[in-house]
């Protein structure tokens, strides 16, 4: 049920964790001779040669920085930091490839001994009596024994894949989710969740089908080498699914670009990275039981479905746990008076999320993006203003540094990467794929959403979405995680192509796209956008019908208003020191429980309509006091009733959707007119 | 010349580094039948496993965050944050030895396999025409090999001690270095360097004396199992000479403690760390060239001496290096406009240090400790307020997950370790040695220095330094760098039983031995002591007679303020935004270049008299100012003349020594009463 990743990882991928580490191989040196000198020298040689690779990504990273500030100063807004990070990676990438002679000093092929049984994790070596212990690096196949010796210049600059998935893409993820704009995100729930989910699952199949005509078509043309199974393509569907608008997104702040949509971006695809790797995992997990099937096996697809079914929710779980568990404990030490110790309990619990997911065999990624997704709903509340700051600030630093570094090791990738399998026909059918994926997902999924939404999703919406699908540091890190087959190297190659393709031209062509789509630029996020001034307006609730479409518009409001009121009115109150105190919403048998759990301050900020931290539920002027309303009228307790006239106003609403003029390719709705 | 550490490292001490980074054995897998699966399901049981344990520290380390919360919020001062930490470890190390049954899944001996060769770092193994990478972990000890197949548990919490040198001391150093607290340890830094230097060079050659006494004694009682060479005593005494008085400065700091004493033991501790490392570097490449001569050999005694130079030097280099290019980059690039690039590129620059240092051979963690001292000096002032914050949180933060870990990763390695070598004389012996070895230190070297300090250090402050001298992470860093052969087991043991006792017991008793010793708290730290009140007091420049002994006090005195007046008027002028404008301070005919390297900001604070990054300068007020005047009317471009008093304030400084009252152990001085 976990971690189906561990599959086999041969060659010159499978190369050391440790350079990162610094302290792979001068750990050793025999007990006298001149063996004894050589080898320490080698070991030595190797750790400086460790150091000076870091170095050389280091300095990578600096004049990323640099030239970004430089571009950010001048506004150049062609080139985001990303692609110039993939710029400078593939000159040095160059440079290492080509520049550098080849200063191996494994100036021989490595022996090899032989055992009778299967591969074993720790191997000793007797070397005249003495014994020396060896760990397994992997499986390397037979045609690139040579390799092991060669370019080991090249070998050493190119990463564990593992260190992608347990160590750069963790803070990335966890800041997603802790940064994540709360309203405008929980406003567009329903449509997120339908993007990312039915979105992604329709193009990850769409894209898998294609390719393996793609693959069929190669074998006809005798472009194919080795096998190319129906799941390789399903995976590459999952794999590249993963979008990552981070140039898009980062042109979207600088330019204050409509928030709903930028809501809708970056919600759909911080989940969708969570759905893709969950997919991938799944679909390596389908495996048909019988012999070299790799056709239809209706119980291993539903094994798979479970799987994934199973790992999501398990995931999901772990975060928001590990999130509630956060919250509690800052809400009840008196913790915040050392923000220090409250940052550092904040940081622990947060990674330890994602330890517990992979010690429990679910995805330590997606845990982490839940967690983040809870704390910055629940814990931010609790913490210090000194912590607030300050964790934002260490997260927002390491997502930085960890994005910048996986951009500029792809640039480098492409040169210094060894088992590259360039196909030009899999590469353009790929890119067709891609499209036409993303259009599979974008448009009829909008089409089924704006069926059931008050306020459409526009078409200038659409195409602005369908051309925001760059793909980044997920396709990236879940291609890489296993180029062991043939298939699987020809994919990681194509993934390469097309996350350079994205990120340079569509993340390049985002500002003339935007005003070419007369998409508006320059709002406040903070703003509630004017109906009469937006092209765009969001239900909130609206997701729930677009999967069912059975239920009504009422339902869905309603299922929505009972989640809201049971947050706002329960967990808030004790998760947090927010909301109204637990003694006003709890049934009155529940009384010295509730003061209990209640804090002093919910008490202060009972008669506050708004309180910062509930800015989701106060915010959004009309519904959401509808829920405060029925909720507290239920207690009769609260001293909100003077805004009953919310009830109207979300009428009023309703009435203005019928009043859309067209105009232009935008929609101006007009809700005034009706009562003016 | 570099990385003499790379020494044999035996056993369950050469243990993954890669527990920290999860990735270790999943990623390999055999193509298929049974063996696979079996393989897959060790390699999927061992990143579970990781995982557990990883997150066995994790909890430990929230666990201890909730108790020293507890602990403060109670005002508990008896026990520190590591003291805790340690005693968490031990439970849990207890737990981990007694508790758990054996939990091994390598459940056979590891097979073997013979080469007639040396040992190399990468090995193949053809397992029926399938080859697998191995990478060498060290040698390993033929009485150790079955402890490969038992006690995979304790194994496997042990982590390589590459990972403390390389990941863990970096931050806390660089932290230590950034945190200085400017002024103060400027103000000392003649003593400082003293002890530092001195102190610590006497320390280790009495320690090792002393020990090597003991060891004879042992000989002749027939406890002695192995080899010991007094090159091995010497080493002893160099790794625990570093004194770490981290609790008591966290009391220190607490109960705001006599700022100068806080400075000697803040800065004696923090260069003797680097002392100790480069010391224990320079021992173990001692190596007389004779067949198994451990005595004395001039030749290899001065390539040692001219290591420890090297190295020192070199490392001091590199810091500084990295540290002024950083200033460089700050202030003539607009970066401050983008705090978090700032940040990054800052982060990047001091973890550059630590690279190039071991790149070229030097030591990292002292360049680090230089590249901090330099960055807080130069680099700081150019940072803006949000990056200021930044940084100093941030490495924070790093400081006290990094310091916590290892205090409660030594509480753990008592039981888990599995190498340790009790040997109740050593033990004995070493304690009373360190006794003596930190009297040596501080008694004689404080009368030397009192000869040439105008403000003497008193009784009670030698005293003070002589119960600080706790030991802490970085003796526990050095004993663990290297546990192969017997005599360093039983240092490693000893360090550690060593660490436990001065931690507790110091630690603990900080606070009363500072009332039972007079020594004033509740000082503000941002206030000048008056030397009516403060029973210390420190002249600047006091240091470089104390070892020369031949130079007057005028002489270095002038020495000081021929470095303050360059780093005044040229080094911040270049390397901040601080400082007299440069086209003042330098010869006309450079007017170009001065008016290039001059920020405008200069200009600006020209008229200014207390800028507020030039406190050190400007605040020490008689002789900072002295110097201030000189080099400015050397110019005759600045309005400070009105402060020309100052020259006065200074002899009338030196005379009021010779008023000295002694009363109740603390020294009063009273220069008013002169001129009154």
């Amino acid at each position: 049920m976990s971690s189906p990743y561990s599959r086999p990882l041969r060659g010159n991928v499978l190369l050391p964790a440790c350079i990162l580490l610094l302290f792979r191989l001068d750990q050793f040196r025999a007990e006298d001779g001149m063996e004894e000198l050589a080898t320490e020298k080698e070991a030595e040689e190797s750790h400086r040669q460790d150091s000076v690779n870091l170095l050389t990504f280091i300095l990578l990273l600096t004049l990323t920085i640099l030239t970004i500030w430089l571009f950010k100063h001048r506004r150049v807004r062609f080139l985001h930091e990303t692609g110039l990070a993939m710029i400078y990676g593939l000159l040095v990438g160059v440079i290492l490839r080509y520049g550098i002679p080849s200063t191996s000093y494994h100036n021989k092929t490595p022996p090899s001994c032989s055992l009778k049984e299967r591969p074993v994790p720790t191997l000793l070596l007797n070397v005249g009596n003495k014994f020396f212990e060896y760990t397994l690096k992997g499986e390397i196949n037979s045609r690139e024994i040579h390799n092991v010796e060669q370019n080991d210049m090249l070998r050493k600059v190119t990463f564990d894949p593992e260190v992608f998935f347990n160590i750069l893409l963790p803070p990335i993820i966890f800041h997603a989710g802790y940064s994540l704009k709360k309203r405008h995100f929980f406003r567009n729930l329903g449509s997120i969740l339908a993007y990312a989910f039915f979105g992604t699952a329709v193009s990850c199949f769409v894209i898998g089908n294609l390719m393996y005509g793609v693959v069929k078509l190669m074998q006809v043309a005798g472009q194919l080498m080795d096998k190319f199974y129906y799941t390789d393509c399903l995976f590459f569907g999952a794999i590249i699914s993963a979008t990552d608008p981070v140039t898009v997104l980062a042109i979207f702040n600088e330019l204050h670009a409509d928030v709903d949509l930028y809501a809708l971006l970056f919600g759909e695809s911080v989940l969708n990275d969570a759905v893709a790797i969950v997919l991938s995992s799944s679909i390596v997990a389908y495996q048909p039981t019988g012999e070299n099937s790799h056709s239809f096996d209706a119980a291993a697809f539903f094994k798979s479905v479970g799987v994934f079914l199973g790992i999501f929710s398990g995931s999901f779980a772990m975060g928001a746990v590990t999130g509630v568990v956060t919250a509690l404990v800052t809400k009840f030490t008196k913790l915040h008076c050392f923000p220090l110790l409250e940052t550092a309990l904040f940081f622990l619990m947060s990674w330890s999320t994602f330890l517990l997911a992979e010690a429990c065999g679910f995805t330590g990624v997606v845990a982490v993006l839940f967690c983040g997704i809870t704390q910055a709903h629940y814990t931010y509340n609790n913490l210090s203003s000194e912590s607030t700051n300050r964790t934002k600030q260490l997260f927002e630093v390491l997502h930085f540094l960890a994005e910048n570094f996986i951009f500029s090791y792809m640039g480098l990738a492409l040169f210094t990467f060894q088992n590259h399998i360039f196909s030009p026909i899999f590469i353009v059918g790929a890119f067709l794929a891609i499209f036409i994926g993303r259009a599979c997902n974008i448009y009829p999924l909008s089409f089924l959403l704006n069926l059931g939404r008050r306020h459409k999703i526009g078409w200038n919406f659409q195409h602005m979405m369908m051309f925001a699908g760059l793909r980044g540091a997920m396709a990236f890190a879940l291609a890489i995680r296993d180029t062991a087959t043939y298939a699987r190297q020809m994919m990681f190659t194509t993934t390469l192509l097309i996350v350079f393709f994205t990120v340079w031209v569509f993340g390049g062509g985002t500002t003339p796209m935007l005003s070419w789509l007369h998409i508006r630029v320059g709002v406040d996020p903070d703003l509630d956008p004017q109906p009469t001034s937006d092209s765009f307006q969001v239900l909130q609730g609206d997701g729930l019908q677009s999967n069912g479409g059975s239920k009504t518009k009422q339902e869905s409001a309603w299922l929505f208003r009972l989640w809201y009121s049971f947050d706002h009115n329960y967990l808030k109150p004790i998760l947090t020191h927010s909301g109204p105190p637990l003694t006003s919403t709890l049934p009155g048998c529940c009384g010295p429980l509730a003061r209990c759990l209640t804090s002093p301050q919910a008490y202060e900020n009972q008669e506050q309509l708004r309180d910062a931290d509930s800015d989701l539920i106060l915010n959004d002027s009309d519904l959401t006091l509808t829920y405060g309303d029925t909720a507290i009228t239920a207690n009769g307790a609260c001293g909100r009733r003077k805004k009953s006239n919310s009830e109207e106003a979300l009428e009023r609403e309703l009435e203005a959707v019928d009043h859309e003029v067209i105009s232009r390719g935008t929609r101006l709705v007009f809700p005034i007119e009706d009562h003016a």
